[in-house]
């Protein structure tokens, strides 16, 4: 068995026998084999000194068994890491941010307590994952859809905490906004209900979001305040239709006029999907080296020689993909409209894609160009860059970088100028590479997609070029939505207003909230007080044995 | 002058001194009549122990300025009550919860720092007003719309942190909802910015509201956690038309279908604004004991016999206005949607209202039924309840009871008749009485507005049935949304889930972030941690003269 560190080995034999009392044994790993499952197996530091490995795992049934666990480790001061289910590829799996910390797993905690048709909402428990809550739905015939994001093993509860976000219609697709109400338990084992929960025989839990007086539900998002044991999440009734085309515009220029009508469509609500703007230019631009030259400096001969490129390879420069949700008739009558906004910028093109009616089959949804665009949890994205029949030599799972920047086609020119550059010159390896999308409502987000492998050398490499990456959008004035465990600090770091005065501010609630500091040290860059100055406080002090490394990495 | 409770005299003299230092001797109001104007004219304490009166006022110009006001207030633990401009009649004015509380008074900070058309929003100061940032896009010729309450000289950065809201669409029309990012001041003077304003040169404050790590912004609303001296609020790019209409149904059952049917429609965002089912009936019934006597029972003969007492009124049962804002062809095409929707319940009728074309002038827009409902703010709805040509004889304002209740026929059903029934049985006085009304995306609001008086007697049995109200529609699930400073204990108190464990963390938070409880003690409830248990905390200990009791109560 591991040993958390700060914790003496006697109190933690007790409390692990207080552990097996209030859960049963059963729910209690104290194998290395069992407890190795909750590493990350995308870890940019595998095998590694600094390498993310908890100590011992847990699996309550029930918030009161929650309570029951939080109060043994407040009492022990035993660093605790909550986890849903399902994994967050990309950025830091199950694997906890202090390495040695117990994981919760709230994986048995997967009751479906409401689904409600007529005010179209859901209550869960952390367990639920889009895959539970989509197939409860269908089982019922209720005419509702979810939104989730891929892929759908995942919890609504822990996206949602992430700030995941999906691909249907606003205010569904981002999954934070789409929740109304949580059941918190605090460090102490107390119990909370935020905003209209906080009524005994609350009737609109989860419809009014706000409550009454100052709103907590932030709090437990991105942080280590609370293990959040319910909460409420809104679902859109079905739609009837659906189509989606796009608008190709032929210039270097054009990019301004194509993001500023999006984005005008977008907060007029006629619009309320996501949107990116990419260029099919890329890769002729990418392949040859004086075209690169041209775009990333881009003065006005350059661009009139890429435009000129453009129109040699008989292909638009940026292009843009719109979906709309609906009644069929305003569904077709608002693509409509958005192509004519578009219409004075000389030689758009626009082309009609997907046209559907629903209700259909599961398998007539699956052979639809998206499905996760369509309420269906799937697999379909996965494993990006892991070993596979597709990728047998090589890499082992992938890295999310992913900043936010304005939505403008000045962001735009200049974001991707700026990345692309870092990459160059450090030679990153990426394995995917997503033009402006908005995930969110009124920004656009870039993501870039790392290979990490298992070798040490690669991945210290990858870990400097991330963190170049970080340190220059920053001095841009673009930050991430999210981030890998293995970089909290480092993008904390670049909130810097004011002496980092947004930190300190969630340092002094966490000493107040938590302040024998047990929860999921680290998180999002706040660490417990007893540890907050500690040098090397997120470095491992656990080692794996080398046969452990071994492929159980999904 | 007067004395805040809790300092001592000289400790007072010494801060106003320093006060007058900081921001200039004439930006200190010691006088009491001036401070008087920060009474709240329509208090329903007015004249007794209980009202609550400040002692002095402040007006800072700007973030610098409340930095060093804030510092010196806790240096002396002085207690503060920041309000920013305009004021939220019949929810408590400028005057504080905390009887002697110095009142912060930012109206002086009036600055729209910018608007910006491309990304549709706003930053603006709390002394910018509605009437304000109107002014200056008309002024501008910006393509973009307001959402603003009644009445148009409130702060948008007050409006918000009350969870105020508006009449045009979603979010823009929910004000906390609509806001991105802020800039406090804390209790001891420390600046924070929050979401991406954290980022120094930060390109997305305005644009993506999460941020890194736990989201701060739900603290300062409605409570006393810090002083918001900046605020971004994402702004709608102007609509081309708008038109309305209703719909009614003719029987006392349709109410459950009417409501089904509107819910899924603002769920699918197909209705984005408000509305709200209301009775044609309700006079004719209240006007008729049997009638009445027959609606509050509602067994089966009883909902026959109202059936044919609306028949032969020729008079629906309940009806449900609808608007929709956006380009022509859609607009037209939703409404002609819904109103299909409601096509299976017999008997059902439409009427169409307003179809407008935008842009229109000002005059013209003060024509339309609501030109609030058009993003132009006025003082059309004002001085409710309030003496004025029209009630001369009369009360002096108004205070709003608001509870919120599920989007169903059933609540609306039940919450009508559990209210009416204690407003009947107590004797209530009642200048506004407004029906289930979707304030918010998910919910109903009901409104109830009771006159406040002159005569401490009727008050104080005003006051009394407040209270009941409170009590009775906590017992059915439903709690008030905001509420009014002389009922903050009150209403708080409904929250009570595991011994008020809401309030308990607020405490706990409050404790942290303000630890010598300096601003707004009192405000939803939470109270600093040294008056916290003292009896009659709420109660004055400052006596204002009778003939200051004069008119100056707008």
């Amino acid at each position: 068995m591991r040993y958390p560190p700060g914790v003496s080995q006697s109190d933690f034999d007790r409390a692990v026998r207080q552990f097996e009392s209030s859960i049963g044994a059963e729910w209690v790993f104290t194998d290395e084999a069992d407890v190795d499952l909750y590493r990350d197996a995308y870890s940019p530091l595998w095998g590694e000194e600094e390498e993310k490995i908890p100590s011992i795992a847990l699996a309550p049934q029930s918030a009161e068994e929650v309570q029951s666990l939080m109060a043994i480790c407040n009492e022990f001061q035993i660093p605790v890491y909550p986890v849903s289910t399902g994994k967050n590829l990309g950025y830091g799996g199950s694997a906890p941010v202090l390495t040695g910390s117990v994981v919760l797993d709230l994986k048995r905690m997967n009751r479906i307590i409401e689904v409600n048709e007529e005010n179209a909402f859901a209550l869960v428990e952390p367990g639920v994952s889009y895959f539970d809550l989509y197939n409860y739905i269908q089982e019922k015939g209720l005419d509702l859809w979810i939104d989730c994001p891929d892929p759908g093993w995942g919890s609504l509860i822990g996206n949602s905490l992430d700030h995941g976000v999906g691909y249907t219609v606003n205010p569904y697709r981002d999954h934070f906004e789409a929740h109304c109400g949580m059941e918190v338990v605090l460090a102490d084992g107390d119990i909370v209900r935020t905003g209209m929960g906080a009524l005994p025989n609350a009737e609109t839990w989860q419809q009014y979001r706000w409550g009454y007086g100052p709103w907590m539900d932030g709090l437990f998002a991105q942080s280590n305040f609370g293990v959040v044991t319910k909460m409420g999440f809104w679902l859109s009734p079905a739609p009837e239709a659906f189509c989606s085309g796009s608008v190709q515009v032929m210039r270097y220029n054009d990019v301004h006029e194509l993001v500023r009508i999006t984005a005008k469509m977008m907060y007029s609500g006629i619009l309320n999907s996501n949107a990116g703007v990419q260029s099919p230019m890329q890769f002729a631009i990418g392949q040859n080296p004086e075209m690169q030259e041209r775009y990333e400096r881009a003065n006005e001969e350059d661009i009139r020689i890429l435009d000129e490129f453009a129109r040699s390879n008989n292909t638009p420069f940026w292009s843009s993909q719109f979906k709309f949700y609906g009644p069929r008739e305003i569904v077709d009558s608002s693509w409509e409209y958005v192509k004519r906004q578009f219409a004075d910028i000389d030689g758009v093109r626009y082309q009609d894609q997907e046209s559907l009616n629903f209700p259909m089959s599961y398998e007539e949804l699956m052979q639809t160009a998206d499905e996760n665009h369509l309420g269906v949890p799937s697999m379909s994205v996965f494993q990006l860059g892991n070993r596979s029949n597709f990728n047998p030599a090589g890499t082992n799972g992938h890295l999310g970088f992913s900043p936010v920047v304005p939505m403008t086609g000045e962001a735009v020119l200049e974001s991707n100028k700026v990345l692309v550059r870092v990459l160059r010159e450090m030679g990153g390896n990426t394995v995917f590479n997503v033009p402006p999308y908005s995930y969110h409502q009124r920004t656009f987000t870039i993501l870039v997609g790392f290979t990490v492998t298992r070798d040490a050398d690669t991945n210290r490499k990858t870990r400097e070029i991330f963190r170049e990456l970080v340190k220059v959008a920053a001095e841009h004035g673009w930050g991430e939505y999210r981030t890998h465990t293995a970089f909290m600090d480092d993008c904390a770091a670049a909130y810097s207003f004011n002496d980092n005065a947004l930190l300190r501010l969630q340092q002094t609630l966490k000493d107040a909230i938590d302040p024998r500091g047990i929860i999921s040290a680290g998180r999002y860059g706040i660490w417990p007080k007893h540890i907050r100055d500690t040098e090397g406080k997120g470095v491992a002090t656990i080692k794996v044995s080398k046969e452990k490394e071994g492929d159980s990495n999904v």
